[in-house]
């Protein structure tokens, strides 16, 4: 059996597809392989992960440079596995030599909850007689446990508990009916639940007890809504159609667009990986980013009565957005011509499964690009823009993350994420004070306040992978009104401040300076501005971590103390892959900044970015080298009734945005509804000149 | 003729048309009939503005509660005309009675800036001697006078010329051939304007001078791009279409779309104003707001040499952004079912003049509006949403804003504005240093710092007139880590300051606490969370106004130094338009924030928002009561060859958001894209229960 999997896959890779892009997430059947090497060394497992070791950076580097000379990276599988007593094992795989490559026990980490794992702790928590009491002091008489349901999330961390023991927390709750949201009913007690023995270990119950809520459903789905009065029906139908389809290339995962080139990965932690973003400038085919993903997120929720400090959830780190992935459709997630792109993941059994659809790929009209007309003569142009994007839309138990990478003709890429979804809720009394940590949104429900911060890792490659980060600040400029330099107070200017350690690059944002931050190639300069071609990151929903220094999200979450951190990169051998986290500081490992297992850490020391910083040197020098910058941004959610019971989609962004790394407009060629020049106004031509975006004519 | 006109004006609001309602804006007919009440009476002059005199609030607001039994609000026009020898007279005319109600000299202002009045200046620069001699000095010889051109901007203010003459500043330009742009040629000198005598009465000319620049042209019209390789021929057509139409009603001026009603107005200054703005809430029509508009502007340049100082553009309250609107194209500017409204104003002759489509209003698909799945069963809700877009776009000279007032189902009112066009540019000699005030953005080209500072005005009516202004901030819990109180540092809620009189009003930006303001209806509680209706103002583009304080874009934009201000309504006697002004403060003159009649204005004392204040009391109490919202907004730019030779559109945004306004998310009755229940789900049904928007079902 392990044998024939090895004899497809290589049947695969050699005879009839061309092998996959180095970068390309692994196949079902590269997953399958995996898995048989594995289990024919190391027998029963339960499977946490299989995904793409990916290709070293240095090695890949050379790779892109040169990819009919230089080596092809070897390809990999980075393998997380939970071995009988709990044992978590993490491996390397080696797919070009069928060979494990690494294999080792890692102690005393819990890697991330499953979807099956989720789906195990319900029924569990449903036959539990301790369970089954607290429900009854509530109101809900044993043969109602069919109604109770829970949420089970990681237990974030519990002093109590520490990280040797895998577990998760069941924030319960009580469905009247099937079909009612639950939210609108829950319960008042945390069970903690043994993921090894599969029993519920303890019941944190809370001082002053709350009844089970007897306000009425509260509930979003349709035949609720016709009860109360039916759907609208004045909306008229929008068609959104591309006769002749997409006006992009796809190259199995690699992406031609309007001049830009993009390869699309996945994987199960931080869902869409974008790798090898590159722009062709008039004909030169410029890097621009070497790697694009939200790496991580943590909800923090402000209420700070037992046991709610364990509500902060890193949906990345301890889910996986890529797990948690949704399964999309036309008409309903996306419009228009849509590419779609599936997803393959292992299950705990060792079985390759797939998400259909998971990645959604289509264009969008994007308004005005640029627009002019003379005032003397009415001479003008006026373009409409186009725009790419590449979404996915994930389900953390009651919210849902829509992100959108949004690609533009003038060589701006745009992170969207919309917040939609359930709040998540705990049970209030009649008459209860919230005591400002939540608003009570519908009689009973409890929505605390909470923070989504989400953290981007931007690996730069601005012409070249010897890049150098300046925060820029628009100040005042010097000498007083009536001063000869400043007469009329007028004078400001944009301050940039070199990051030369990783230790200065630890920076807040700052709305009184309209704080930019810029990553820039000092070795080549704009031939006209004479200053370093760059991208600048624009990002203005940058709340501070509000859970207090020194506490337990902040010795978590460290990668969220600052809105920026910028890390070197160090890399080890690149011939050897099995040797490479024998070497540390080796940043291909730096992936995810609150670490690599992220459930039950405790923070003590905290994993991820604040410890890479300190083995790499806080102070060694960031200045024209490898590196990469991590922001956080996000928001600060207090809830209101018509957040529920459910959300209207929240939408926040932010831009990377070329500055000085082109010599003009990029996105000039692009063809224009209408131009009319103002000698074509001048002899009486040119009225007639309206040209629609596909290049045909029409009359205006 | 005059009684001609007022027959026909009779006649048409008498038997044929129903009355305007009181917030339409003066039609062609009343425009024509005020000027021949005007002229009967005073006989030639110069007519620099016919507007509608908007209806006294309080008049108004019982019109509005009962237009069936409360008397009708008469109907006015606000006029400015240019008397023989410079006099500026400011009038009311009374378009019931036939009568001027009002006729005023108002001696040393001047009023804005007409597209004639720009118009006629670059034709006098072209024949001036001391003009041709600095274009000699600068390498253009007599001959090539029809070459040069110029943009004339108010001259802001000049200490050396006051406010009694009426002046433009000429800032010049030249082009090889005239379908060259002459934003690439900029010469250094600024000849003055006299708009009286229509004469050059200074030049201001640098003590460096700058040749004209021999670099070739940078263009981006058609002709050009064919040069360079021509148009990109890979964008495939992307069409939107409706083919039952659109979902709104329009009733003459006021439009109904997905529970809102807008009342949609529009005047030369402002542009689109929104007025009564509702929400029929599940039957019950509730006012939000009385009015919306964008009030004023300022674009301060950051270079400190004499006489950048004075280029510091109020868009609005010099020139207009009504009568520097565009006329605009379907499938150009707005894609889709357009309705388009026109716009009417009186030339500088008296005769009235129409921009055909100066308003465009259309809807958009709106990507998710709420989706959930459960991660059970997969059972899940997905509905798309829908929004309403009312824009326009005005040219200010080189630059292009595109004002977008969307509306969502959920409640939330979105002001976008994108900013598009030509760089302001100044010349710079090969090798000089910008000094940082600027970018040399293509070789001779110094595109200089500024910022784009919009103001504001909302007039909220949250449930009625009576409302209450509180920021919120984001703030951490008392209580260190390890105390009782926040044993794990987690605590953090939403601090409210209420603003109880004007002083404390004048608030900034803190983008550390995620500052937002709130207009609350105190007298009215949310049922659930028991805190007050309100509308959130969510703005995250808040760059303080960098031109320092006492300086001269201080002294003028006094709206600009802080990012809200709150005044209070104060209004004089309900029966006596002609009366209204001789009560200060009447609060219904409070519409322009740097004064009625900005060009030349000195700044001291400040007009507009300070003044206003001040003789209100900036002590005087705010608290319930009705109240008018000032946010200035925007962005700082510092420029970069992408931006050149046509900017790519940089978009901002802001929310007014519902908070404890809605009982739940007002948009639940929206059709969903797809719904499948839990007990569908669990029955095998609603697999095929997707339903599209429009209400059809089709199968997934």
């Amino acid at each position: 059996m392990v044998l024939d999997r090895l004899q497809q896959l290589t049947y695969q890779v050699t005879a009839i597809a061309p092998p996959p892009h180095p970068f390309d997430p692994l196949s079902t059947i590269e997953i399958d392989a995996v898995v048989a090497l594995v289990r024919k060394q190391y027998g029963s497992l339960n499977f946490n992960a299989v995904t793409l070791y990916e290709p070293r950076k240095a090695q890949m580097m050379a790779w892109l440079a040169n990819p009919e000379r230089a080596p092809r990276p070897p390809r990999a599988a980075d393998v997380v596995a939970i071995a009988p007593g709990g044992k978590v094992m993490d491996g390397i795989v080696d797919l070009d030599q069928k060979k494990i490559l690494r294999w080792e026990h890692t102690p005393n980490v819990q890697p991330l909850i499953t979807m099956e794992d989720l789906q195990e702790v319900e029924h569990v928590v449903r036959l539990d007689p301790k369970v089954i009491e607290q429900c009854g002091i509530l109101g809900i008489p044993p043969q109602d446990m069919h109604k109770v349901y829970c949420d089970p999330w990681t237990i974030g961390y519990d002093e109590r508990f520490g990280t040797g023991v895998r577990l998760q927390q069941a924030l319960m709750y009580y469905r009247p009916h099937i079909d009612d949201s639950q939210y609108t009913f829950p319960l008042d007690f945390c069970p903690i639940y043994n993921a090894e023995t599969k029993q519920i270990i303890h019941i944190d119950v809370p001082p002053v007890r709350r009844p089970l809520s007897q306000a009425a459903p509260n509930n979003y789905h349709p035949e609720s809504i016709e009860k109360e009065g039916g759907f609208r029906k004045d909306i008229k139908p929008l068609h959104i159609t591309q006769p002749d389809g997409v006006s992009f290339q796809v190259n199995n995962r690699a992406i031609e667009w309007q001049n830009w080139g993009i390869h699309v990965g996945f994987n199960y932690k931080e869902g869409i990986v974008l790798n090898n973003i590159t722009f062709n400038d008039k004909g030169n085919v410029r890097p621009v980013f070497y790697r694009l993903s939200l790496a991580e997120m943590v909800v923090p929720y402000g209420n700070p009565e037992h046991p709610h400090q364990r509500k902060h959830a890193f949906d990345l780190g301890e889910y996986g957005s890529g797990y948690m992935t949704n399964s999309l459709s036309l008409g309903c997630d996306c419009k228009g011509a849509i590419h779609y792109m599936d997803a393959a993941f292992v299950n705990r059994a060792g079985a390759s499964t797939v998400v259909k659809n998971a990645i959604c790929i289509h264009e969008e009209d994007a308004g005005i690009l640029f627009k002019h007309t003379d005032f003397r003569d009415e001479s003008m142009v006026v373009t409409r823009g186009r725009k790419l994007i590449i979404s996915q839309i994930f389900t953390a138990a009651n919210y849902e993350y829509c992100v959108y990478w949004i690609f533009h003709q003038d060589g701006t890429i745009q992170l969207e994420i919309k917040l939609t979804g359930i709040l998540n809720t705990y049970s209030l009394n009649p008459g209860e004070d919230t005591k400002g940590w939540g608003t009570e949104v519908y009689p009973g429900v409890n929505a605390h306040n909470h923070q989504h911060l989400f953290c981007l890792r931007v690996d730069p490659n601005i012409d070249g992978p010897d890049n150098t980060v300046f925060e820029v600040d628009a100040l005042r400029g010097p000498g007083e009104v009536g001063s000869a330099e400043n007469k009329y107070g007028n004078a400001f200017y944009a301050k940039k401040t070199k990051f030369s350690t990783p230790l200065e690059a630890m920076s807040d944002y700052d709305g009184s300076t309209s704080r930019t931050w810029e990553m820039a190639n000092t070795n080549k300069l704009n031939p006209y501005s004479k200053k370093p071609v760059c991208y600048k990151l624009v990002s203005r929903e940058v709340p501070p971590l509000l859970p207090k220094e020194g506490g337990l999200v902040w010795k978590r979450a460290g990668f969220a103390r600052h809105a920026v951190h910028v890390t070197k990169c160090n890399f080890s051998d690149i011939d050897s892959p099995e040797h490479s986290t024998d070497l540390p500081p080796d940043s291909d490992e730096e992936i995810h900044p609150a670490g690599r297992h992220v459930p039950q850490t405790s923070g003590e020391p905290s994993q991820g970015l604040p410890a890479w910083i300190e083995a790499a040197g806080p102070n060694c020098s960031i200045d024209n080298t490898d590196v990469v910058l991590w922001h956080t941004f996000g928001l600060t959610h207090f809830p209101s009734p018509e957040d529920y019971p459910i959300m209207p989609a929240e939408p926040m962004t932010l831009l990377l945005r070329p500055r000085n790394f082109f010599d003009r407009n990029p996105a000039l060629d692009v063809p224009p509804s209408f131009a009319r020049t103002p000698s074509q106004v001048a002899s009486g031509a040119g009225n007639c000149a309206c040209k629609k975006s596909d290049g045909s004519s029409v009359l205006v």
